[in-house]
């Protein structure tokens, strides 16, 4: 075509596009402007609730918070608001059904957060929303409240603009944090409620607010609890320091056993069943930007260090591994005492990837390590809850909407990542409602999930209220 | 000699001896006797004392423990009895000087006792001394207050049966269990009040009542605190597992490092000091009764387990050992947390034998420790309080008379024992007074020290208030 040509297809037939396009971020941006102090004030409120799930004491505020999403979900515009019973903690569901035609979008979170200790290394209370460098500091800023409230202020967005592309649903869990126990019950008894197209979830970080990302794979997870028990009880260290094994000595060379020395987990068949990436799936991968030495410098460490012959990246998002949690034996309080601990004990978790199986790594992990104690202990190998991992593919629908999302939101085309996270309810989803899900995160790896001085980033919050809208738009034109 | 000269000797000269001995034992016995539930209400209420020194919020206890000791010593009829003051715990002096001539025992015990916990171990409250079977249970009930209490009924018995035969004094401190800080001070500061011949210590244990026994070497101790800190903050395992040394898994490596497969210890120069028996003492030292079966059945293992080519005597008595008494790291509370901690710590003591030297082996652990942290993780080695080894000869008056007293009360030659644990003073003692100790304990192996569930039999209680006075008879008749 001649250069006339061009710019008149430019100006005619693009510009429109775009211009429409356009016009569409700025009415988001408008209405994300003119409310952004509420935003933030409700974000704070739902902060401010202690709702940990794992500590039995804070019942009553993971019950209130339960409450306020349901509220919130409310005065969001959503229909059938209802806050769905369990064993355990409740399941708050909402919804807005527009056209039957229409597709489906079922959005999930979590209310419950992570225990906040250890305290004394917070710089402000956990539960006191505090905001330093345009950064909110509190336990679930990131993890998960600040994420999935952004859907609600999207979906009020959506409302108040008269702009709701897609029918959607809410299902926000209380127990996440202590492994959903109760989530695929109500999943499985509800099927016909929450059928949908998709299933969108924002608990996972994007590499940067100047390279975004969406997640395309988590890895699973098998917890195992172990003990090792010597003699019946605590003994003096002098008097049978020598004569008798040490549980805690004997628990080190078994954990010491776990990796060689090119940190290759050397449980026999545990890599079995792992796939490996393909050169092309591996350059893709490697081709997000990565600062190693921003990496080191950020967590104040020299080096680097994981499997041999697999880069970072690779080593977080496509191999499994083996990490200690926790371990603990004999006398751990102030000063000095002499004791030959009776036992020792440590938490075990393993991230899997495809196709590993939760259950099946479970059973490979306890009978080698009930295989390679000595005879003069007693070892006891307890599972925790697991899950599967899971690998969304970049041709899909899903996939496709949230990358013209970002394209419209951040001007730049999303870079797919494999992530070293897991979130077994994905599987979940994929097995009892037959959708997959995408993992359309705003937080950031610097956020400290888990850790003390957990925070999410004002910017991101709003960023992501701002292009949630679009994901729903593009999965409406999508799906035509 | 004829038969007829034989009988002539036996009826007019041994008899009478023995007659004479014989008489001594009785008084004693009638003594005790007459007393016996006296000196058995003394010692609960001295048990009554929570007097844990390593924790501050006893303070208060401890010092009425102090008070106790000082009126009790006055009532057995000590003089200038005196509360001396410390940075810490006072030690507690009394003396009874009858003839400058005579010789000078030195008493030292403890009214300090360990902590208690894990206090949900103990099927009766450790500070509620309770009878049960003919054993007393209660934190300190051997270690030290039943035997050092011993000392001060059988100075009363002396004092009341007018049959002190040496000049007396004692030296109780409050600090043992801590590491005798403040001691090495008092010592050094009262070198003339504490002039003495021997001192006497009842903190260790007899082989049983059947096999009476005399501690003739004590193992000397270093006891190291480690810290091995990674990422400077704890981490989300999923984010980071794979891709970040993780502390626990590093502590753990070098842990088992520190033995090979036949339990020796891997430390550059660790036993280059070490005195190794002699095949006599090697064969005296095993003639000591030992049950292997009854060892692993009371403490419910199915195998012992030390250092390739000792016997278990030898292991506790006559080699070093290293032992981890602790370690934790991560999470350690109830339920899963997938945190990949930031740090990992240990407390690791090892037990010396002649010729080691406390610091200097502290110094190597040190060395060696922070050599085999691998380049990603920051390592902090502190050591606490030590000790040196220490060993009594069989053929010094000291133990002649120890040997005599127990032929009398038991009616058995008493064996020679090494011993496991360590009592940092003894070295103190000889280096700053120039006197050697007597370690003349009456307690026994399945004691619980440091254990929950401590105890000290009724009868080895009575038992040593019965033959430590022949102690001094014998002390003072073989140092003429």
């Amino acid at each position: 075509m001649d250069d006339n040509l061009i710019v008149y297809c430019a100006f005619y037939l693009v510009k429109p596009i775009f211009a429409q396009t356009n016009f569409v971020m700025q009415e988001i941006k408008k209405y994300v402007e003119t409310h952004k102090q509420r935003f933030l004030d409700e974000l704070f409120e739902l902060l401010r609730f202690p709702s940990v799930s794992a500590d039995p004491k804070y019942k009553g505020d993971v019950l209130k918070t339960a409450d306020y999403v349901a509220q919130k979900l409310k005065d969001a515009g959503a229909d059938h608001v209802e806050i769905c019973p369990t064993a355990g903690y409740p399941i708050v569901y909402g919804e807005k059904i527009i056209d039957a035609a229409l597709p489906t979008v079922l959005i999930y979170g979590h209310y419950d957060v992570q225990p906040a200790d250890p305290l004394e290394l917070w710089h402000t209370p956990p539960f006191e929303p505090t905001v330093r460098d345009g950064k909110i500091y509190a336990r679930g800023a990131c993890d998960d409240k600040g994420q999935f409230y952004m859907h609600v202020k999207a979906f009020e967005l959506m409302m108040q603009t008269n702009t709701l592309a897609c029918n959607v649903k809410f299902m926000i869990e209380g127990e996440e944090e202590v492994g959903s126990a109760n989530l695929g019950i109500f999943v499985n008894a509800n099927t016909e409620r929450l059928k949908a197209d998709v299933v969108l979830i924002s608990d996972t970080s994007m590499i940067s607010m100047e390279h975004p990302s969406i997640e395309t794979g988590l890895r699973g997870l098998a917890y195992m609890e172990v003990e090792v028990v010597g003699p019946n009880r605590d003994l003096h260290s002098g008097v049978y320091g020598g004569a008798v094994a040490n549980p805690a000595t004997i628990l080190c060379k078994m954990i010491a056993s776990l990796h060689d020395e090119n940190n290759h987990i050397t449980i026999p068949a545990f890599y079995d069943k792992v796939v490996e990436l393909s050169d092309e799936e591996k350059k893709a991968l490697n081709a997000a930007p990565y600062d190693e030495a921003e990496y080191k410098k950020d967590l104040d460490i020299e080096e680097v260090w994981g499997e041999k012959g697999y880069s970072t990246l690779e080593r977080t998002g496509t191999r499994p591994t083996l990490e200690v949690n926790g371990i603990w034996s004999g006398y751990i309080g102030e000063g000095a005492k002499t004791v030959l601990p009776s036992k020792a004990n440590a938490k075990i978790s393993m991230r899997l990837v495809p196709n590993q199986s939760s259950e099946e790594i479970a059973e490979i992990f306890t009978k080698h390590f009930e295989s390679i104690a000595p005879k003069n202990v007693k070892v006891k190998v307890t599972p925790h809850h697991g899950g599967e991992p899971v690998v969304t593919p970049t041709d899909s629908i899903a996939y496709k909407a949230a990358e013209k999302a970002i394209e419209d939101s951040f001007g730049k085309t999303a870079i797919p990542t494999r992530g070293g996270g897991s979130i077994p309810i994905v599987a979940l989803f994929e097995d009892v409602l037959g959708i997959k899900s995408v993992l359309f995160g705003f937080g950031l790896d610097s956020d400290a999930l888990h850790s003390p001085n957990e925070k999410y980033d004002i910017y991101n919050y709003y960023k992501g209220i701002e292009t949630l809208p679009l994901f729903h738009k593009y999965f409406a034109e999508l799906s035509k």
